[in-house]
């Protein structure tokens, strides 16, 4: 592997500049306006595939946005490694609170900042450099496959039924996904519970159109102080949550599942003091770690209505919105539960106003066994990377393809992510360290030794 | 009177012409970048005011917009009348819903459709385009002066110091205001009470950054969540308001003020109709026309935060916004209701967020009594134009500079409006039918020879 790392590091800055390249497209997925964006980003990885010796890549078609397919064949007694991972991005906002554009990449402090630094273009980014030097160097151990969607950051809307129709294309004997973190570079881990999401709409009208509040006020329904009512029904005073049959499908994990948990290195005091909070908070009856990671929960993520901008207007509005998220644990369909949402919501509108729903976003959860090969081939490439043994831990986030990966093409996932808690992924000022960037570049190779390796025997 | 309706005849289609030039400046108070546009209309106004015959007319610098003062006086023997009335308007959100460009004024079946075409445009010009009738026609009976100023919508932040330090300028016997509506052309009414106003806005902040709702969701208070439960806090199961003291100097009417009260003509299912809704809300125990009228009422004018976009995003954000406004009765103190608000808001913020509460806006309610000579001149215009006697009926709105002029310049206003409650004022598509803009020109030069001969008895 000398031969690996001598060409890894000779070519340190342009990888670099390549991922800079991507990184300034702005390939919003949840905006129509980035359409052409979309496609160059696709274009830009089918390129860069094909000129790092890919045998085959093109950008496939969808009813979306495209899907980047490559693949380099060796011999076909190898195993295959499928690489899936994401081009595009979460929208920017609020872009004010950005110190440098999201769309132009900088280094500061050892860390890259731009929208996607880490979600998914610089973890995606690593896999292709790790190809490309596997490659260039005559090392690469078995066959790969890429699967690169434009479309994970609104559900994977269409990748399903690209995998049902392309399967034999896709066939391989593991699905390598770095779209995930660790809990620091001191303490590698690997993720292998992930939730799931419903993710819905709702608008509440109450007049047909913006009233004078105080002509109005006292006598109509107001749609945001309706609306505010209606979320907080959503949860009861333990903050569980009170939609009728939510947990009905929530396997509880047995206590010696818990107390294994809660071995796992967590400084509460530090999460505080990270996020400026005086206390956490959640459902009763579970630590923090439980909350995020074997709880289901529902956030609000983003709530408007009436008069928004500067001073004062006495308006009494004819709409108030909001979009909630529900995060889901394993054996919950998003599905079902959008429906005992919707179900549940709309009983509890009261008198003077109508109720509309909307499902934006869906998936389930995954939990992923640490008895396999492509398990002990991540643990083993990280341990020899980074030091130390990694811990398998529980996100709260969500994959939602990753269950129909399984159900679809009948291969398990392994959730390999290099990212941080602090690389505020979704947020303002998302950042990638330098060094998990180099380090990620550095394992994935181990993986593929050892994955091949394994597998022979 | 022959000679004044033959000349308002004969000028209309200059008079609409004017006030058009008028509604073309978006002088909204509101917005920092309307500055210029605030200087335009007040010289407007002004010049207007010289052109038609006062004697004295200039744009009042204040410490915000300027106010425009006028006279004519005739004989210091006669009675003077002060007209008051504001040429800044509400900011034009949601601008979509406009069918035509609030700031380009269009007839159509008969209405005039722009921003401030009734509230206060269009109802003040009636006032300029009287006057000038009375001039040019040698009929104006008494003194006159003229106070508009450009803060109206933002509160009047300046006009009480303005008159504090203008006393002797200002001096008059009636104030009188066309800035208020009439229950229909066919039940023609004068207000005689308003509702006084709270205006706040409320900031609620969770974690110091956005975080993604799948890592953090379930385990760290959501600020938007909160929020929504701190309104429905704000009242009961009865729509009453919860927070303490805030009931307890509103007067109860008696039952035989009740009772008269409910005389008044109001079509419940009409009302219901007209704003499309399936049921009417409020306070228990109090009629439609009570909960607007006689009861002190709180609304959510605005709410805000996280991701507001097309599409899902999974964030759990920093911060969020509201804000609320209270109509408050007479004998409510709006500064005092403002402490009630704030010490309550911030008493039931749960652990996990800070809150912080800005008063933006307020002023106090006003009764104004029916036994008096403008009263009595106002009725009479009224009687002669409609054909009908009007009746007294409280609004549900406010004009907080109202008890302000009491106070300060020690005079009474009547409150006679020509605007209908169809009018939209503070929303899209703000009108103001053309015959009440024409009969509003022909009832005030009555007000103002009853007014003189009632002064003289």
């Amino acid at each position: 592997m000398e031969k690996l790392k001598t060409f890894q590091s000779q070519h340190k800055d342009r990888f670099l500049d390549e991922l800079f390249q991507l990184l300034r497209i702005p390939s919003i997925s949840a905006r129509t306006e980035h359409k052409d964006d979309m496609i160059n980003a696709a274009t830009f990885i089918k390129d860069m595939l094909l000129s790092n010796g890919a045998d085959r890549a093109e950008v496939m078609p969808t009813a979306g946005h495209p899907v980047v397919f490559g693949s380099k064949t060796i011999n076909a007694q190898l195993p295959t490694i499928l690489i899936y991972g994401h081009y595009d991005v979460q929208p920017v906002e609020p872009v004010d609170l950005w110190n440098s554009p999201p769309f132009e990449p900088v280094i500061k402090a050892g860390k890259i900042y731009a929208r996607g630094a880490d979600d998914n273009k610089g973890q995606l980014f690593m896999h292709l450099k790790a190809f490309e030097s596997m490659v260039k160097t005559d090392t690469l151990p078995c066959n790969v496959k890429f699967m690169i969607e434009g479309e994970e950051e609104i559900g994977s809307v269409h990748l399903k039924s690209f995998c049902e129709q392309n399967k034999e294309m896709l066939k391989s004997d593991v699905i390598l996904i770095s779209d995930t973190t660790m809990l620091s570079p001191d303490i590698p881990s690997i993720t292998v519970g992930l939730r799931g999401l419903s993710y819905l709409e709702v608008e509440v009208t109450g007049p047909n159109r913006d009233l004078h509040s105080g002509l109005y006020g006292g006598a109509v329904a107001n749609p945001i102080n309706v609306l505010a009512e209606m979320i907080t029904k959503l949860k009861d005073n333990n903050s569980r949550v009170t939609i009728p049959g939510f947990y009905d499908d929530v396997i509880e994990l047995s206590s010696s599942e818990r107390n294994e948990m809660a071995r796992a290195p967590f400084d509460i005091n530090a999460y505080k003091k990270a996020l400026d909070i005086d206390e956490v908070v959640g459902e009763s009856g579970y630590s923090t770690i439980e909350r995020t990671g074997i709880r289901p929960t529902l956030d609000v993520c983003g709530i408007w209505g009436g008069y928004t901008g500067e001073g004062a207007k006495t308006v009494l509005p004819s709409k108030a919105y909001a979009k909630v998220s529900m995060r889901l644990v394993p054996n919950q369909q998003s599905k079902k539960i959008d429906k005992l949402f919707e179900d549940y919501f709309v009983s509890i509108a009261p008198q003077g106003v109508k109720v509309k729903v909307t499902s934006l976003h869906g998936g389930e959860g995954y939990v992923s066994p640490t008895d396999t090969i492509a398990y002990k081939s991540a643990s083993m490439a990280i341990e020899l990377v980074y030091g130390k043994k990694p811990v398998p831990v529980r996100s709260g986030g969500s994959i939602p393809i990753v269950s129909d990966f399984e159900k679809v093409l009948g291969v398990k996932s392994i959730l390999m992510g290099f990212g941080l808690d602090s690389d505020a992924i979704h947020s303002p000022n998302e950042n990638y360290p330098l060094i998990q960037f180099e380090r990620g570049i550095e394992t994935i190779p181990y993986f593929y030794k050892y994955f091949t390796e394994l597998s022979k025997k």
